[in-house]
């Protein structure tokens, strides 16, 4: 078991030790679950009142935040202290030196050093694997898939053929990269088709063959990027479907064919982006969010949870609702509909006396 | 094939037989697919209506229910009836005796009586698996997992390290247990945080490092519980994320890290928690709803589907919207709207009255 | 490499070529990514903008498109080309010949001509696989299953018992048919079912068991259907869950237990379908929409996305919202709303007039 000192601590938070003790810590957690050897973590409101309660003998609190008789830490960032404080206590799973007997490396497969492959993995044709790249078990990695160094694929994912990772990508269980993307079309004009032109949908339209148009893109992963637990990215149809460096992908994320992300997306679990949409840089798309196709969004935005996005944005934009429009539009409008719902009421009060005006009013002209 | 008579249905169902009749019951089937052989269930109105045309001997029918010369068996409750009868006919999806030769079970792994344990499914290193526990197939259970009895994993599923489940827990196809949160940090408050602020994003905000915030924490499952197929459970960040006994979950569901989900409550299909949630017991959350992180909601709450809540509500709270609100103050809201859509016409016909009021009261003051 | 003569791309897509050119075709992109040797595709109107700025020597543009010193191809119909053109370059997913050694196949397996299973595929008992079936690797196929010809399923499917396909149905990446469905039962009303008959949720309801109703149906998937990545299709509880020919479903889609999906429906990604709904052919449900249970859709009809559907509707109706309105009712809507919002400034303008009269008015009476 790991321990550290509480100066040690100080110095790999970068904090500030209130009062010196001997005090060997070998785990971290919130205040009422911590005990004598326990670091307990107080970054918000209720967890720093629970202090008192705590049978921890130290704590890592905000800055400013002073506890009568408790060793404290104070840090800036608590979040970030946080991750630090976490990442010495982390171990990532376990995966065993070199190939698993079971696994299935096709012969012309390429790995990098000290690449860690568990059982039941399959490695088509051609495929290449970085430096390091460790994938736990139970997955397929097509033909000619290339990644980069230090990629840690968890249990069950699979990845269609020719997908390009970057280097320290994270894939979570399940995470589908590379299936087709959902791309059909018909001889004639379809029901959608039809109800874009005039809003309506024809008597005449019968059921006709839908041909499916095959994915020959594929998809590009930067680097640092991470994606959830059975999540999915499909394929391009002719260009890939590209994620920027250092993107983050929540649980059950969809992202259509073609779709270009940028760098330093959030993107949070369930949101999905229909295909050939354009995501700029550093833009957060909230839990639950839709955008429809061939839309584009400006970077650094942000789009609340659940909005349904139906046209552009542009850079900085904060949007909400179904449809999506600005937040402060968003806002307005909920004060302009209470406003409507108080006018009911003292338009009733009013209407008899101008029911009343509007029959004089009729008998005078 | 099992076959049974009218009067073993009746004891097994509780119900009432309307008429002795001798004949060999081997299936039931709705009132139109229903043959002489097989029970007809016609619990609604619609296949009621249908028993006149069902080639069916004799029917489940509830309480009162009289159908001219058919056998019926009455019943108070008919979906619990339904369930009784269906479990009289139900075989579950077979697993080979012991272990299959294909399964890799790592040699400190504990394994329960009876286990059985099928083809390709990885039980990493320190793992307890309780009595009578069956994985199907192609799975991967992690190192320090413990499972309670009973436990029936479909193919597919993916637990993480050191993920604890209680006995007759049911996992369907393709679940993530144990995958880890979405929780990342800035050195500098990225978009979001200064969004939270001010309601703006500052033009200074160029990309910056996120470091990932690893999951030390697990996943607790209680006794009972059913997860459906692809849904996705994510460990805590230091806690665990916790659900409690008899919760049913439908298929892909997220339920974000740390989260604390109560006994007895059923979550519907596509529904997602955010991290941090706490969830009273007898809580039902239908289909595509989303809660935000951090939200407590009281025991014995319904959330419509597809609510957004983005706030704590108390116990037997019915809530629904897009922000949530209670179901009372949402159906007002929408009898207000219709009001303020007839004043609109309303008010085109006073309008030139006022108009003139308005003008004849300027030259008087 | 396949390469094309020009005269060769215009006979297959049905086009008219305006000028001969001896240019040998190797691949097929948007015109700012094509090179000399690569057709153009210039479907919409920015990339037929981008055509002055390509190297390509060739493009594909829609009839009447004239490009000054282009050669071109001028189809009637761009994307039913680019679907021709793109099966010409198309290279399936690689599958071994035969049954991979490291397959599992039961002994009771029937499996027709040219089948080709991949590694750590599972083949349960009495399972048929019709001629010319592929499955890629790490698939589950349960027992009792039965496919039609010319089905491919790539990695990480999981189909459970009894479930039948018709021909050239396509899974993608970690699909689960056959799960079973979300249906339980409790031995007096639970909370919903008393929120159904009085909007409340009373005092008295304490936790009691919650039963599962086993599921006994299965699934049937018709002819010609594709399913998108991690879609979850659920058994039927008696009766089957029914997928008509040529649906085609998208990823992350939930279709629950018993419901009855027409042929030629398109159904995009995490849109959701509560148990037993009956879809009409043709019918299309756009992304993350949601139906509650026991819903009918008539054919031809289009559900936008995002909406949620609470009631049924008949056939060419073309819906949105939450709930779910006619699309020509929620335009009317939007617009009353905006009048109401309208009203509200103008009625203060009127307010004091309004006063002052009721007060001389009340003097009056």
């Amino acid at each position: 078991m790991k321990t550290f000192t509480l100066e040690e601590i100080t110095n790999i938070t970068g904090g500030m030790l209130t009062k010196a003790q001997d005090v060997s810590i070998s785990m971290i957690a919130p205040p009422l679950l911590a005990d004598e050897n326990t670091l307990a973590l107080a970054l918000g409101e209720d967890e720093i009142a629970n202090l008192s309660k705590s049978r921890a003998k130290a704590a890592l609190v905000p800055l400013g935040v002073n506890i009568d008789g408790l060793t404290t830490i104070e840090v800036e960032r608590p979040r970030l202290a946080m991750m630090k404080l976490i990442n010495m206590f982390y171990a990532a799973p376990e995966v065993n030196t070199g190939i698993h007997p079971s696994a299935i490396v096709h012969e012309t497969a390429k790995l990098g050093e000290n690449v860690k492959i568990g059982p039941n993995v399959v490695i088509a044709r051609n495929t290449i694997l970085g430096d390091n790249t460790q994938i736990v078990a139970n997955s397929y990695i097509g033909s000619g898939v290339k990644t980069g160094k230090n990629c840690f694929f968890h249990p069950g994912v699979n990845i269609g053929d020719r997908v390009i990772l970057g280097d320290n990508v994270i894939l979570q269980h399940g995470v589908s990269l590379g299936a087709d993307g959902f791309s059909f079309v018909t001889e004639k004009p379809d029901n959608i088709e039809q109800a874009k032109q005039d809003g309506t949908i024809k008597e005449s339209n019968a059921e006709q063959k839908i041909y499916k148009i095959p994915s020959i893109g594929s998809v590009v992963i930067g680097n640092n990027v991470e994606i959830g637990a059975n999540s999915t990215i499909d394929r391009g149809t002719i260009e890939n479907t590209i994620i920027g460096d250092n993107t983050k992908i929540d649980d059950l994320v969809m992202i259509g064919h073609n779709c270009k992300v940028g760098k330093g997306c959030l993107i949070v679990s369930q949101a999905g982006i229909a295909g050939s949409c354009v995501i700029g840089d550093r833009v957060v798309i909230a839990g639950q969010a839709g955008l429809a196709d061939h839309i584009e969004i400006g970077a650094d935005s942000i789009i609340a949870a659940k909005t349904g996005v139906s046209k552009s944005f542009p850079e900085k934009s904060i949007i909400m609702g179904i449809p999506a429009i600005p937040r402060k539009e968003f806002i307005r409008n909920i004060k302009v509909m209470k406003e409507a719902g108080e006018l009911v009421t003292k338009f009733k009060k009013y209407e008899p006396l101008l029911k009343e005006f509007e029959e004089n009013n009729d008998l005078n002209s």
